[in-house]
Order: structure tokens, then sequence, then C-alpha cells
């Protein structure tokens, strides 16, 4: 965990103010810079010392076998795992006969400030060298959001008190020396020297290496070139090998005098299919394009897309600066792992470490993409394009599975399932209900008719026949799906989980009538009126269990009647519980991982009465531990919802921390993309009461004593709306577009632009505070620092 | 599968009168050799070719690492392995210039015998070489049961028509090469070259070869020495290696002259614990002694020791020879699995094979011990000292699964959890209740009181405290045991399974019993008076889940609530099912594995009305589909309770029949032994209808149409008792001991020494034939080969 606070509280930036070498893996993520198809995790210029170095493209992996003790049917045979590519952020520095590393000689000041405007992570660095040798170092990275191949470093080297000899030496390296990776199950395989050298080049400062991994078959072009402004004393060489590129500059700097200033303009392409003469190519060109712009015009136009970003996203806190600053870094890293992934998985990590092996799960459809949807929508329309693009290896699965329709998988980097423990793996069955209710989302949000009858309307079909294979009628009528694991991975293989069966159903509905809106692409899917007339009896004839004695919602059928969990014997060391107590132990009990009843809650939340709500969330809280970070947005979501300002807001502080304080302890494998989408969750649709069940956009606001104000913006069917909320009164805005009719808690207000309209918040029933178990309670939020 | 008939049909031998090398692995499992300490596959004597080489030492293993793809606490990190240890079972003949090799020349005449009266495995061969050689070989092999680390083998050849010069070869070969294993998660997993050579020496015709294995670091030694009886013309010559040793015999042999014969004795003794020189010692002292018994004292002492067992517990049929045969063959097997093992474990596949790795399972205490108890009861209570051996691995794998008293592996060598897949291993839980109601059994069918103080009383006391914390009390005040598995591998890690939950509550209740028996013992182990309170309250308030709709007992909680299986739609190469379809889809469909159910209606019949028996077979019958070789002898008993007399003659015969005909097709890995042991439970406790849920004997002998006769033995605290059954009538005579009560057919009878008494068979109610899934009906008996 990161001792606070590690970086100044700034609205717009995070800066760390020196260099805690303890805590350098984790700052590596928080620094990390990506685009959704280059990531480089915040390593310094020099590779060393480094917490994990990476180098990540989007879906470019390895596969390797999966081992089981004891096999069965259905298991998948390989995984795969993302791989750390050639490392293009290699800058190493001679300082007279002195190598440049922050453990040797004396670090005079050391600070790195990730710009959430600018989109660069900057370093400035003084540092004496052990014989006495001062120079300054200043670089500052970008991964280009408009050029989606193109990332860049420019790099300054000054003599400070006296003159100094220097050397630069500017790097591609492939299959760099990795640190062996934890034991923790959840932490990434390592995979030694995945990549096979196939052709290295270099043309003055400019140079490839090209590299295809060993079972995948991926093939990849990583290039480097430069600008070079070193005064006459500059010398430079260059030299390629198989796994090594290098350029080197000599100078001799004067104190006062100018600075070496190198620009290293780099280039990362893959592909499966094309060969090495194009990828090679596709390099060179991007090279080419990078280096018209130059550095000025690549940071030019980042700020620029930033700013357009901004502009349609932003959340603005008053009272609580810190959190300001971290829901604004929140958004920052959600952009980065999305926004230029174009068609391919959005990984649990995003670009920023090989966490979960570079997994996409549930969490992409589920916590991120809201947040792309309403922010940056096109980005969200290919992260759905993605799984539509793997339809075919989905219906082989359900074909494997003896199921009809389609199968996503849990867990995935290409599209194939990866996931070795069915329990928590494929039996969760409701990611599928995920990605289809994020395409009706998606589609609400935009009114993309286009999508809807293409991509929209076969993930809904084919997602709507699996329910409907999946689940089977009682002989009372209703519709069971059994043998499924929701959410919470504390509770598995259980009969009509709450969450997956309302989100089934929702998807039986919308398949039903996305068919209706698109009759002809319907036929041509083989839709008849029968089945979908069976959707949509599937989805009402839909079960929800409820324990009538408690008056609770049950989160699957029986699960009130587990044998509670001691939580007064349970001491803090023993949680996160799934490392400290066998399987079987966890599902036999009432405890629970990460919200899931809740979460249905939330996500389908007309499907309660608020007093049922209420009611449902109070009992949920006592026994949900938080294990997961993939909870504290929803219970902040709901703790709003039902009135607890004050825990919603201890909530909302969890989950936009998470990886600023690496509360979890693993945000060196990388940050936690959905619990940061999840921060934006928390403000938006907890305190800004954002719903959006069907084509009418609600909203409920309410602010937590510590705020006094909060405003958010969304993209919503062309328009731009702006959100803001007091006290006692919120105002909606149209920044763009035409008139929209909206709810604000019950009530249908119309907006038209140029003219806000206000409305007053309305009070809350005082319910009594929900309780956690012992010691899982959210950590209250102190005052700001100032 | 074995075509049949494989076998002659005779009543006390199992002959194979030609060679079938498309079935030599599984004849090598019919035919091995075994006392419970060593096993000898029933490989050709000179080593090739061969199906699988196998010599096993009982528990004597390798240890591997476990992999998983997905870790989670609890789960065993290293696995066991039944390692295929020095080969001395090899003789090499050379016939002039040729090997002596059944796949070339002419094979005129090769019959194996098993004499299941004799212990021994006859062979004659007439063997024509390439180059016209004529030569007959006979050997009869024994694994001596009353020198428990002896083997002996009688090798004869004789020239046929003309002179020939013969070279024996009588070797120990360790680490030979194995065949590829099967990929099938059910079958062992392949060790390469896993003994490390410590020792070897010859002394004359004398070999001692010592190794110790890598990572378990058990220590063998296997010895031979050698009796020649090969006329003048022989040259012996003799050598050793680190795995190898060998005597050479060369001799020109005439026809109709002396035959060359060998007496080839061997010796295997093994520890984790003794010294090099012990163990060598050990193995020239056991040469000794079989060299001072000579080939026909030892082949003298296991006829007589067989000539007792078959006085204690033969089975006698009339009516069906084929039957009367398996019987023989399935009492014999189950009698060389564990007799001579001798605190170590049983294996599931006994001695006779790799399958399941060599480890054992609850067969052994369920299946196994009941018909040990009862005809060798020496080897029950052995079985049993095995398992309180490893109480303290018991007790410490409750202490990891945060549980108390003790938890004994599902699957193990030597005691620890070696189960990699937790739903269908660890969460089996009722593993523990099998053990206690073993030593239950033992005790009542012996008296042996010495027993019940100790080694009883601890296993009852570990595993009633285990029960205590696994379960819990409802609001209600009933006790549940939630998320285990129960025998019906098809359904796991559900709640309230009734064969877990009868089997928990007759532990609880037993343990409570044996500490007021043995007050002082008890309170030695920390027993109190509230805690045998809180055992015989727990047991008194075991839940029986029973679906009143239906009127049957459900198998566990909400099972009758599952979706059915689409039977009809199942083809019958998608049996097994495990093998065509996922867990999940098993898990949450009505279809069941083996007798669950219908084995708590047997093991705990006094728990249900006959009435309710005869509706809860006819239910499960309907969905059981038998992918388990654990289920035809259950079935069998159970049909015959509740008068479906043809049905469970039908699987009585497959229970028979499993290894004879390889049913499973797996024979090959090794016979299963709980399903032999299965046929004399179908014999005695389905026809003979022996019951003992209490001190109290009980019989309802019921012949189906097919037998004239049955008539069985048994061993009951110190009596020998003999039950003849006829169509109308039973006697029960006491062949030795003191007068017994029994019940017959719920009438008291008093048996007297020499005053066999006779009773009536009462008439039967009819009832409708229960119906099995399609195609899963057992193969009608066709009238036996005459």
């Amino acid at each position: 965990m990161i001792d606070h606070p590690s970086y100044r509280v700034e609205p717009w930036a995070v800066t760390e103010e020196q260099l805690k070498l303890d805590v350098l893996a984790q700052s590596e993520s928080v620094f990390a810079l990506s685009n959704g198809h280059i990531g480089l995790r915040g390593n310094l210029d020099e590779g060393e010392p480094f917490g994990l170095p990476g180098t990540y493209l989007g879906a470019f992996y390895e596969t390797r076998p999966l081992p089981y003790a004891e096999a069965g049917y259905g298991y998948p045979e390989d995984g795969q795992t993302v791989l750390n590519v050639t490392n293009g952020k290699l800058i190493r520095l001679l300082v007279d006969d002195e190598q440049f590393d922050v453990r040797y000689g004396e670090l005079e000041h050391h600070v790195r400030t990730l710009d959430l405007r600018a989109g660069t992570l900057e370093r400035v660095v003084r540092w004496q060298s052990p014989s006495g040798r001062r120079v300054e170092v200043r670089s500052t990275r970008l991964v280009s959001f408009s050029q989606r191949s193109a990332a860049a470093i420019r790099y300054e080297v000054r003599a400070l008190d006296r003159p100094v000899r220097v050397v630069v030496q500017s790097e591609l390296v492939a299959n760099e020396p990795m640190p062996p990776q934890s034991k923790d199950p959840r932490a990434a395989a390592a995979l030694a020297v995945p990549l096979v050298a196939e052709h290295h080049v270099i043309h003055d400062l400019r140079a490839i290496l090209v590299h295809v991994t060993r079972r995948s078959g991926l093939r990849m072009a990583a290039g480097m070139d430069h600008v070079v402004d070193a005064g006459e004393a500059a010398v430079t060489q260059a030299e390629s090998e198989d796994d090594l590129a290098r350029v080197t500059i000599a100078a001799d700097l004067e104190p006062g005098g100018d600075a070496l200033r190198l620009d290293k303009l780099l280039a990362y392409c893959w592909s499966s299919q094309r060969s090495l003469p194009s990828l090679r190519a596709q390099a060179d060109a991007t090279l080419a394009a990078a280096r018209k712009s130059g550095w000025d015009g690549l940071a030019g136009d980042q700020r620029a897309y930033l700013d357009a970003f901004w502009e349609r996203g932003d959340v603005e806190l008053d009272g609580d600066t810190e959190l300001q600053q971290a829901v604004r870094f929140a958004l920052f890293h959600t952009l980065q792992s999305g926004e230029r992934a174009e068609r391919r998985a959005i990984a649990a990590k995003g670009l920023t470490g090989p966490g979960y092996d570079g997994h996409t799960f549930w969490d992409t459809e589920s916590f991120v993409l809201p947040v792309l949807t309403y922010t940056s929508p096109d980005a969200a329309a290919d992260a759905l394009r993605w799984r539509h693009s793997t339809l075919d290896l989905a219906r082989e699965r359900a074909h494997q599975l003896r199921l009809r329709g389609a199968v996503f998988p849990w867990r995935t980097i290409r599209g194939q399932e990866c996931s070795a423990y069915w329990p928590a793996g494929t039996a969760a069955f409701h990611v599928n209900a995920d990605i289809a209710v994020a395409a009706v989302r998606y589609v609400q949000a935009t009114g993309d008719d286009e999508f809807d009858g293409t991509v929209g309307l076969e993930l809904l079909v084919r997602t709507a026949r699996l329910w409907r294979s999946l689940g089977h009628h009682d002989a009372d009528g209703t519709f069971h799906i059994d043998g499924v694991t929701g959410p919470d991975e504390y509770t598995a293989v259980v009969d009509d989980n709450v969450y997956t069966n309302l989100m089934a159903a929702r998807n039986l509905r919308a398949a039903a009538d996305c068919c209706m809106r698109h009759v002809d692409e319907a036929r041509a899917l083989g839709v008849n009126v029968e089945e979908v007339a069976s959707w949509r009896d599937a989805g009402g004839a839909m079960v929800v269990p409820y324990d009538e004695m408690v008056g609770v919602t049950s989160q699957s059928q029986d699960f009130t009647r587990k044998a509670p969990w001691d939580f007064e014997s349970t001491s803090p060391d023993q949680y996160p519980l799934l490392l400290h107590f066998p399987y079987f132990e966890l599902y036999r009990s009432q405890v629970v991982k990460q919200a899931d009843l809740v979460l249905a809650l939330h996500v389908c939340g007309d499907q309660f009465s608020d007093e049922q709500k209420a009611r449902d969330f109070a009992f949920y809280e006592r026994i949900t531990v938080r294990d997961s970070s993939l909870s504290a947005c929803t219970q902040a979501v709901m703790a709003a919802e039902t009135g607890h300002m004050e825990l919603a807001y201890d909530y909302f502080g969890e989950a936009a921390l998470m990886d600023l304080d690496d509360l979890e302890h693993n945000t060196r494998d990388g940050l936690h993309i959905a619990s940061l989408a999840g921060t934006w969750i928390a403000a938006v649709q907890g305190f800004g009461g954002l719903r959006d069940h069907d084509r009418t956009l609600r909203f409920a606001p309410r602010l937590p004593p510590r705020l006094s104000r909060l405003a958010f913006r969304l993209a919503y069917r062309g328009r731009r709306l702006r959100v803001e909320v007091r006290d006692a009164e919120a105002s909606y805005e149209l920044l763009a577009g035409d008139e929209l009719e909206l709810v604000h808690h019950g009530e249908p207000v119309t907006v038209t632009p140029d003219q806000p309209e206000r409305r007053p918040v309305p009070p809350m029933p005082a319910r009594p505070e929900p309780r956690q178990p012992k010691g899982r309670a959210p950590l209250r939020r102190r005052p700001p620092p100032t």
C-alpha cells in the first residue's frame, strides 16, 4: 500500500515529488501512458531500477498450455498472456564515466508529473554523479491519441556546474529480462524470451525490429526515429541486432550552455496475418508521419484531443480536492484503456501492467463501457464491435458446451475462453448479458441505428438464444437459470442468481424488441416470431428468489438459508478471504465478495421498489466484505440511492483511491480500470443519480455533506448535457444539441438549448445507517489536505 | 471391451485358451497376482509383448507437483503416483538363435489359467521358432499370502521334436521403459525413470538391487534367487548393474529328455526410514526363508491359505456357472487387494494396475471392507488401522480447511489429500463417515473390544468433531451440512446430501455410543459430556430433504427441482457423460452418475420405510446412468430389496463381469476392486438380504428366478455361519462357534451349533418394473453358456 499522500493534491495532474523506490512498481502503473493500442508503463527512461518493465500492445499475446491435474470436458487447453514487447522507452545516459542511475550518486531532485490535460508524463531530475558531476535531465513522454501507432519522448540533458561529457543511448530492446512474477493466482504468468527475431534494420537514426511470437504466431514491428539537437559537438552512431537497436549520441555540455535534446519517436505495429515487409513498412510510415508532426505537433494534438474529451466528459467536485484529482485521474486512465483500442479487447488492467494475464472480463462491459458510452461513445462502440468480431469463437464455445447461441469467454485476450476454473469462470454466464445490455445502453445513449441493426442485433439474438437454452421452465411455469455463478465469486454454481436472471431477462426482452425494429436483419439470422415469443415468455417468467421471512431478495435460491459467516472471529489479516479459506467454506456461507444482488439493485433498479432496495441494501451491506475492486462503486451508488450519503461518499473515496493509494496491494501489476471507471459511476450514477433503464434519461441528484458542488458532462444522442448539483438544487444545461426530455427525481423536465433548467433536490427519508462486517466498513473520508 | 467369452467358464479358475494381443493389457489386469503388499501384473514371462508392464508395492509411490492454472487456498500441492518398480517377473528365453517371442514364429498353444484355489497363474506355451525349432514352456507364478514379501515362479522349458540349445535369462530390471499413458484424466500419470540406483550385488544366483525414489524418498530392495534343475549341460553366469541383475542358464535340451527347470524366488521390501543395509538384509532374509520353503512349500502354503479363506467366505451359486466363476474371481481379487496390505492403503485398483494413480478412495471402506469384514476380518482391521495411522495428516488437513477433528483425503496413497479438483474431491466429505461406519461395522461383526476402545474410538471421535463443525443448525433447529458432494459425482457442492447427512448422523451417534463404552479413553481425547450431547443433538436433528409433491426423498436440497436431463437425445457414444458434457451441465441437471440416494437406502436402510424405499428406488432408477463402476452392486441390492429380482440379477451380472468383460473399457489400467467386492455385496446383501445397521445380523434372502441356489459363508464374532437359500426356503447353519440370534425376514431366529434352522421365504408384493434412462438398462443376463 502507498503511504498517503504519495502524490501532490492538485486538480489536473498527479505529481510525485520524490522518487520512492519501494513503491516504484506502483508508480509505474499510476504513471502508465496508453491510448488503448500502445501501453508504456511509467518505467524510468534509463530502464533501471524498475519495479516491472512493461511495454504492451493491445491484444498482443502469447498462448501457453493450461495445466490441469484433473482435466474435464470443455476445459480450455490454451491460455493467453499479454507480452512485454520490445521496449522503446529506453534512453540511457553516461555522465563522464558514470552511468546515470538514481541508486548511485546523489539524487537532488526527482519529480514526475502525469499531466491530465497535456496527456504526458514529465520527469525532471537533478543528479550528482558519484564523482561529483551534476546534470539535469528532463523528459516528457506521450502515447499519441491522434496517431494511434505512435509514441514520443522528448529528452534533454543539461550540465549544471561544470562541463560534462555525456553519452545518450536510445534503444529498442526485445526480450528484456523480467523479474519473477508473483505467485498470487491473480497476477500474470511469466513467459521468458517470448519473441523470435525476424528482422532488424537501421537507416541513419531510424531503426526497426521485427519479431514474431512462438506459439500464437503474432508478428510485431517496433520502430524508432530521432531528432537530435545537440550542438556541434554531437557524435552519433547507430547499430542494430536481433533484439537490440541503438542510436548513440555523445556530446560535451557546458553549464549554462545548450542542452542535449533528443526527440525520440516510436512506432508499434502488429498483425496476426500481415507479412514482415508489410509490417515493417507500416512502422516506417508511422515514424514518417510522427516525424512530420514533430514533437510539438504531437504534443499539441495530444492536448487538443484531451481538451475535447474533458469538454465532453469532465467531472467537477467542490469540497474535496483530493477526490477531484482522483476522479479526473480515473477518467484519464479509463480513456487511455479504451480510446484507441479499436476492435481489440479492453483489458481489466488496460495496458498498464500484466495483471490477470492481460485478460478482459465482464469489467469492460459492466464498468468501463457505461463511462465511455457517455464520454467517448465511439470507443464504446468499438469495444462492442470487438466482442461482435469474436462471435464465431463464442458460437463454437456454445456448441462445445451443448448450448445454443453464443457463450462469450469469462476471460480472454483474443476471444477464446481462458478460464481454467470453471465455477468462477465459464459458470459466470452473466458476462453474456453484460455484453448485450452494454450494446442496448450504447444504442439508447447514441441512437446509433446502424449499429443497432447490425452489431447490436446479432449480439442480442445470439445471447438471447443462449439464455433460452441455458434456462428451463419449472412445473409452475416460472423460468429458472440453474448452476451459474453471479458476480459474487464467494457464492458459485447456484440456482437463480438474481443479477443473472434479471440481466438475462433484460437481454431476452431487448433481443425481442431489437428484432421488431430490424425485421429483415433478424430474419436473416433465422429469427422467427415463435422464437421471439419464447424470449419474451422466458424473460417475463424469470424467477427472482425472495425470502419472505426476512423480507429480502435472496441473492440466489436459498442464499439466505446458508450458514452465517463468523465475521467476529475473522481477523483483518484473513482478508481477502479467498487467500485464507477454501472455496467450499466460502461458497456455503452467507458471505459476499462483491456487490451482486446490490449490483442488480443498481443496474436493474426498475425491477425493485424503493423500499425493497433499502431493505436489500442494508441486508447485503452486513455480509459484503468487498474483497474485489468491483464493489465499492456499486455500493456507493446504492448507498446514495437509499439515502446514506456519507456512506456513499466513503465508498466513492475508496473506488477513487484504489490505485492512487494502492488499497488492494496489487497496483504494481496494473491499474484497476473498472474501479477507476467506477469512480465516474459513483459520482454520476451515485450522486448524480443517472439511470438508463430505458430510453429515458433519469437523474436523482443529491450531494453528500462534504461536497458543495458536483458537475458532470454527458454525451447523449448528439447532444452535450451538463448537470450541476448544489446542496438544494440541480441544474440541467444543454451545451450542444436539440431539446431533451429527461427526468429529475421522478418529474419530467424539458431542457432547451441555452436555457438551463433548475430544480430543487427533494428531501430523503432518514433510514438507520447500514452496518458492514467487522473491520470491513470503508475508510471514513477525513478532511482533505488543504 | 473384451468380446465374450474370453475366458472358459469353470467354477474355480479363469482360463484364457488363446492369447489375444489386442486385449493383452486387459488380461494382464485380470491375471494380476497380489497379496496386498506385492502386485505383479499378468505380464508374459519374457516381458514382451506387453500391454502395460507392472510391478507394484503397496503404498510405494513417487510425489509430483499438482499443476493449477488457477490455484486456490487449500489445494494440495503434491500428488502421489504408484510406481512400476523393479520387475522381477522377467525370464527371457533364447531358442537356438531365436528370441522366444509369441509375435514371431508360430504360437501353437498358449493357455493361461488363474487358479482360484491354488492362488497361482499358470501358463503353458508350445511354440515353433521362425527357424522351426519347437519348445514347450510352462510357468507358474505366485505371490505368497503366507510369506508377505515373497513371490515365486517355476519356469520349465522342454524340447519337443529336436534337440535345442536354450539360454534362459532371469532378470531384475529397474526403470523399465513404459508406453505412454492414456490422456483420460482417470488413468495414471506417467513418471519416467523414477528410481535412483543405490546398490547392486550378486552372490551365486542371488542378486539384490536397491533403489530410492527421487522426491518421496522411499527406498526399496528387490531380490531374486534361483534353484536350477537343468541337468549336466547347464552353464550359469550371473551379473548385476545399477538397474539390472541377470542370471543366465544355458542348456542343451533333448526331446523327451529332461526339461530345464528354474525356480525363481523374489523378495520385495521397502521403507521410508530404514537404511540400505537394513533393507538389503531383509531382502536376503526373505529369499532365505523362501528358499527354505522351496517352490513346493510356497505353493502348498498358498493353497492351504486359500482353502481357509474359501472355507470362511465362499459364495456358491447354482443356475449360472458364468456368475459362479465371476463371483469367485471377484472374491479372489478382493482378497488379493487387501489380505496382506497390513496398515497400508488398499488402492481402488488394488495392485493390479496404475489406474487412478494407485490411489485409495472411499471405495475401500464402503465396498471392500464390508466384504473383508465378513470374510477376512483381520485384513479389514488392518485397513482401518492404516486410516488411523494417518490421523495426524487428517487433523492437519482439517486445520488447514478451518474445520475441527479430522478430514481424511478423498484420494491418497500415503494419507495426504491428492485431489486436485475439490468439488469432486475434498467436498466429498462423506469419506469421513464411510471410514467411521466401516469401523463400527468391523466392531459389530467381530466384537473386537480392544480395537473399539482405541482405533475405533479415535476414528469416531475425530470424525464426529468434523461433522459437528462442518454442519450448522438452522433457525428451526434442524441440522444441515451444506456445500458438500455426495457419491453422485454428477451433482456436486450441494446442501444436505441425504447419504452424507445420514452417514454423518450415524457417525455422530456411534461416536457418542463409543465414548459411553470407553469413558476413560474418551476423556483422554478431550471428550466431555457436553460434546457428546452436541453430537447426539446434531445427529438427531439431521435434515433429510423430501419432495412432498413427488413423494420421494430428494438426493439433496432442491435436487428434484433441477432441470430434467434429455436422455432421449443423448446417444450411446455420449456415455460416460463426463467425457462429453461440461460439469456445469451435469451438476444442474437431474442426472445421477451412480447410486447416491439409493446407496443411502441400502446402507442407512433403517431410516426409510419399505414403501419409501420402493418409491425412491424407482424414481432414481429413471435418472441413474451408471457411469461409475460403484453403482451396479448397490442398484442390485436395492432392486432385490424392493422385489425386482430380475433387475437385481442383471445388476449383479454387471458388477460381476465388470472386469472379466471389460465393461467400462479401462480394465487395462487395473481391476475395479470395489465393483468386484460389490459382486459379493450384490449376492450376500442383495439376494441374501444381509443388513448390519445395528448389533443384530439381519437377513432377508430371496432368489432371482435364474438361480436355484445361493449359499454363502460369513465370519461373525468368532463364529462361522453358512446361509443357504433355495427358491422357497433359507437355512442358517453354524459351522463353528456359539449359538447366534439373527433375524430372517423380520423374524428372530436362534441358530445353535450343528442345528441348521430352515425358514420359508415370504412372498413379495408385485411392483411395476422400474425403468432406466434410454440405453442405460443393465444387460439382460442371457442363458449362460453350458
